[in-house]
């Protein structure tokens, strides 16, 4: 008995279940509420953690998309026009306030002004439509709301989309890419195979022709000492086999080198494959050097960024695979000199908010609460997308409202009951104020002014700018140690820690927070200082190298690299890790958090190479949002020469750097190529303008290529 | 192939999927977050509506579970204990922050004093557990919150239940009763057959034997009419049959008095009949009187409630079967003199609130946001239940302070764009500042300054008191026409409406908030004033009827029920309707909405004399929360004699009155008998106390029986 009321309960409506995708002209594509299928994929994806068979969903509070949601457009139709639909829930549709009773996945829509509506609950996964007409489609014209035919005036905002073009690829169904890839080595046991897939890497093992009955157990290494050891390796699979030579596929993706199957004796398969797993990204920045040490470092962070950019740019492969704010705004930085790609940094940005209301920080991590605001200014710097800033103002409102709520009366953050203050791994005391948190609150600040604007909520813009600067000030007159010219680590109940760490040093730096003469001191006094605390984690090397390279130090820079990075390909590294201290060695390299293996050596903060070498070494970044102005200022940093690539989204920006030559291709917008020579240089194409001694300066032109001769 | 990784995915893991319902020591039963069991259940219900195959779910903001939750509970064991697990979702047990490996179902807690914390991933149904061990059971003991082992002083809250007490009968497979009814009388076409079931009912249509292949449709009816209107009935199903003598179960649950089966002719069935739908009740309540039809009225009123107690208080069972907030605080009130469901109450008020932000009234009804506090306050009154107040007043904060801040310069609410301002069905402006909705709001204040008390939020039960207090006098100053001696019905843009309607006359008498001189006005200048426009819903006649009867029009009052409820008696009415005029005759009775068959002829609103008599006639009520005072005060209103029962958490009490007798049967609390007599009366038992002139009162003692004589 098949029941034609179809319209009860979850269904999925599938008029175009045949469509390929969308062809160019055809705009159609999947719609859903800003930030609801980030929410459900988020959710989908870090509840996957295991830790051996024990599940682990993330610690911090998990939202929901919103379960019911109304699609609204107006239209003005010549003519009748025949719509299909394809719709994930539970849906109605109205015209001008009135139900269109019969086919609900064929509609005509009528000539003339109308306003049309599509009502639609759907609680497993985000409430979302696709339309097909001849010049009606679902797209960013539409707009979403809780109540049907809600106005933009009273709350309706612009529908969201990622690439889901197809009316037969629904947001629920969405999955990363696999390919098949073969093994680099295995060697076999009686009743067990230890296989090496080279590289590390993240997937499906797949074993052809699986026969027999009995147990079967999957062991996942980064190391083959991981693998072989049963009993403390952080992710593992038993099966029970009742199978007859059919190829058998893992249930779950797991991140690994090596694999180490056991097996009772009934069981036998021919081939060891996995079915690697990924997002499909294009590697648009590029590098190389008179360096082969660099280049490899290079192209061992593009591998480790191209692992942990999914879903989301998540930490590390193996173990958590959760989305951390702190890790992902540095993924965000890296990508910009990689990928270029902007929705993985957008649908981070709101997996990681959430939705409101806001009770604990993002990941319970007071530190990354703000992050997650620098995030959003830097990624309209890159980019230049507005429309994406106002659609998740109204999230980061919300969210500074519960920082600053959480402020003393100092108007300074420190740690509350159940907040986590992490700034590093590192040995300092997390009680009290800061310098670190204040520094980020005030960049933070500034990031709300800006974005403030960008939603023309210019009242709140000019509140938050009043505060970053009285807060700056705060800063300066509390932390900064005049006589000792350095930060001092805190202040708790009114004493201050004289401590001196990296870590305010590198921000103010950053945040150009210091004059010449302060910039000065902090470089000599602590980041160039030995005797100050070493940073030991490739996450604040990533601050601490910038900053040293935002100073000019870039030889200094070239060599870090090359003894840190160049210290774990000298100890076997396929990717980069969470954790380094060249003077530990073996097995002990891959202990952590109180785990033999609890490392993770495919950790997305371990690429920062690419943001270094990229920003700093190849020299290009945005001067105005999206480069709509850029500058290139190549720095060799002691290399001979330097080529490479920086995406930006009005094309690549190609460089070449020697002490002789310097060639770049400009992309669109208005770039400028800075750079030092000895002798007045010479250039081909367009005037030359000396701006300082041995500094000069030439304008660039969109698509030309420009060669400069000079001597250093 | 069957992994042994069961904690990937969403899993219903039943270790005691044998057990029965717990025994009456073994006090373990389902827990999950206040409120979320709730949400889930109300969407469940509200999105079945369905306009003639068109899906029609609430057009109001609708909430969700929260997918994640931490159940903790502090242990202190003699000796080791172990406790089986039943859980709903993804999840972990750890014991002071340490994973439980090995079996997840079954775990031996350390003797001594330990933490436990369940955390469980659920986006589907609410996150939720159920544990049994020899001391240690899931229930109120144990602590709810987002984060693993966070304290009540970071939020974490008791977690909430119901009456799932069986492992086997988690929340998600909760499921109203059902139980097969025959029909009445049947009329039999060649193919077709129209079904009385003698009243009106709700449930599932069963067919047996059902055989042959093509089409059968239900056309369902509350009338006769309904049902034949195959065209514009309210609701149908279509089903294709292909069946060889099996019994069918319509899929959906329908309200009907009549189902009019059409179908090929190809087939057939032997038997009709309905699996009756409900919730099962137990009518505590009960009144007899010398009038029969009044006791008809009881009765029909008590099927009418009974009908629409089911997951919530709904508005009717036909059309909407949505949780409306404006009804179902009468039935609350209703239910305290019927069956005394406090649980009703509660999972109303919840589904009713949702959970935050609130970005829209209560079922976008300004008035339906106000009646929601008045609801809680009154729940308190009759059951004393300080817990749950405590429990649902942070929710009451947040919608409070969403009211609050649409109120205008005046500090007064008026409806905004998106706003509904519902007030009653009846002709009359609905812009500016509404009389009657700044009397529902003073009420509101007033209720959330008891709840904040209960709450030991102090300073806010202060605040909110003020603003009652203030707004009170505003009212007065604005609407109390002062030489007419009635309230006018509105003020826009600073001119008053000097309208009069019954409206604030009943809430002001009601809410005690008018002197005698002022009541005695109101009373006969516009309640008992046939110019003042009538009112024509069962509705508003809730408050009219009681406003009159709380100024001693009982005579007044029976003669207005018995024309009125009587009036639909006559008409035919099984149940009570959602409007009547007893001017409109034949099927037009049953047009509303625009529709021929719009109006509802089950509607909960139409039950209120149960709460009349047994309030206002019974004449018992509560002086302190939860009866721990109460007093019983029997009027005749121009019947012979009357007796019933009325609920209390203390047990029933017992009344009987007539002219020359009253007998009562106290139940625990501090009872107060209070009556009239022409001549001194006697009293087999206790002190009788002269209060007034033919006044008299008489201490109630527990479970005693009094019988006094009078003469009136």
């Amino acid at each position: 008995m098949r029941p034609h009321s179809f319209f009860v309960g979850i269904l999925l409506a599938l008029a175009l279940a045949c469509g390929g995708p969308a062809s160019a002209q055809d705009a159609a594509t999947w719609i859903w509420y800003p930030g609801d299928f980030e929410i459900w994929l988020s959710n989908r994806m870090q509840v996957q953690r295991v830790e051996r068979a024990v599940a682990w969903p993330p610690f911090w509070r998990l939202y929901h998309h919103q379960p019911q949601m109304n699609f609204t457009r107006q239209l003005e139709l010549a003519e009748p026009e025949e719509i299909t639909l394809a719709v994930e829930g539970t849906y109605n549709v109205a015209i001008d306030g009135k139900f269109v009773h019969g086919d609900q996945q064929r509609i005509t829509l009528p000539a003339g002004k109308h306003g049309i509506n599509i009502q639609v609950y759907n609680p497993v996964s985000p409430p979302s439509v696709y339309v097909r007409g001849r010049t009606v489609h679902s797209d960013a014209t539409w707009t979403v709301a809780p109540r049907p035919f809600q106005a933009v005036a009273e709350g309706a905002v612009a529908a969201a989309s990622w690439n889901l073009s197809a009316a037969g690829q629904p947001p629920s169904r969405y999955k990363l890419a696999t390919t098949e890839v073969k093994p680099a080595a295995i060697q076999r046991g009686p009743h067990s195979v230890l296989v090496d897939f080279g590289q590390e890497t993240i997937g499906f093992i797949k074993l052809s022709k699986l026969k027999g009955n009995g147990k079967l157990s999957l062991y996942y290494g980064e190391s083959p000492e991981e693998a072989l050891s049963t009993g403390t390796c952080e992710t593992l699979d038993h099966y029970t086999i009742n199978a007859n030579d059919g190829d058998f596929i893992a249930g779950a993706s797991r991140a690994l080198r090596y694999v180490n199957i056991e097996f009772d004796p009934g069981v036998g398969f021919d081939e060891v494959s996995l079915l690697y797993e990924y997002l499909p990204v294009t590697p648009r920045g590029t590098f190389r050097s008179s360096d082969d040490q660099l280049n490899r470092i290079w192209d061992v962070a593009m591998r480790t960024l191209e692992l942990n950019t999914r879903e989301f740019f998540i930490d590390g492969i193996k173990r958590d695979h959760w989305v951390w704010s702190g890790d992902a705004v540095q993924a965000y930085l890296m990508n910009y000199y990689a990928f270029f790609d902007s929705d993985t940094v957008k649908r981070t940005t709101w997996a990681l908010r959430g939705a409101d209301p806001v009770d604990m920080h993002l990941n319970t991590i007071l530190d990354y609460s703000l992050y997650w605001f620098i995030g959003i200014r830097d990624y309209y710097q890159y980019t230049g997308d507005a429309a994406f800033v106002k659609s998740i103002y109204p999230r980061m409102v919300s969210l500074m409202n519960f920082v600053l709520a959480r402020g003393n009366a100092n108007g300074m953050l420190e740690g509350l009951p159940g907040d986590w203050v992490f700034v590093d791994w590192a040995d300092m005391p997390k009680d009290g104020e800061l310098s670190t948190i204040q520094l980020l609150l005030a960049r933070s600040l500034e990031a709300m002014a800006d974005c403030a604007a960008l939603a023309r909520d210019e009242a709140h813009a000019a509140a938050y700018r009043q505060m970053a600067t009285a807060l700056r000030h705060k800063i300066m007159a509390t932390f900064w140690d005049t006589q000792r010219q350095v930060f001092v680590h805190a202040r708790k109940d009114g004493r201050l820690n004289r401590l001196v760490t990296r870590h305010p040093a590198m921000f103010a730096l950053m945040f150009g927070y210091l004059d010449d003469a302060q910039a000065a001191a902090v470089r000599r006094n602590v980041l160039m200082n030995d005797t100050v605390q070493k940073i030991t984690t490739p996450y604040m090397r990533f601050y601490e190298l910038a900053a040293l390279a935002e100073s000019g130090r870039h030889d200094y820079v070239t060599a870090q690299i090359k003894d840190y990075w160049g210290g774990m390909l000298r100890d076997g590294a396929t990717c980069f890790w969470e954790q380094y201290d060249p003077k530990v060695k073996g097995p002990e390299r891959y202990a952590m958090y109180g785990k033999p293996f609890g490392m993770s050596l495919c950790h997305a903060w371990g690429a920062s190479p690419l943001y270094l070498l990229g920003k700093y070494y190849l020299g290009v970044k945005p001067t105005q949002p999206g480069y709509a102005a850029y500058i290139v200022e190549p720095k060799l940093g002691g290399l001979r020469w330097i080529e490479g690539k920086v995406p930006t989204p009005r094309g690549d920006i190609a460089v070449f750097a020697s002490a002789t030559q310097i060639k770049v291709t400009a992309a669109d917008g208005q770039g400028l190529l800075r750079f030092t020579s000895a002798t007045p240089p010479r250039s081909g194409r367009g005037a030359l303008r000396k701006i300082a001694d041995h500094q000069y300066e030439l304008t660039l032109e969109s698509g030309k290529t420009y060669t400069v001769e000079r001597s250093n």
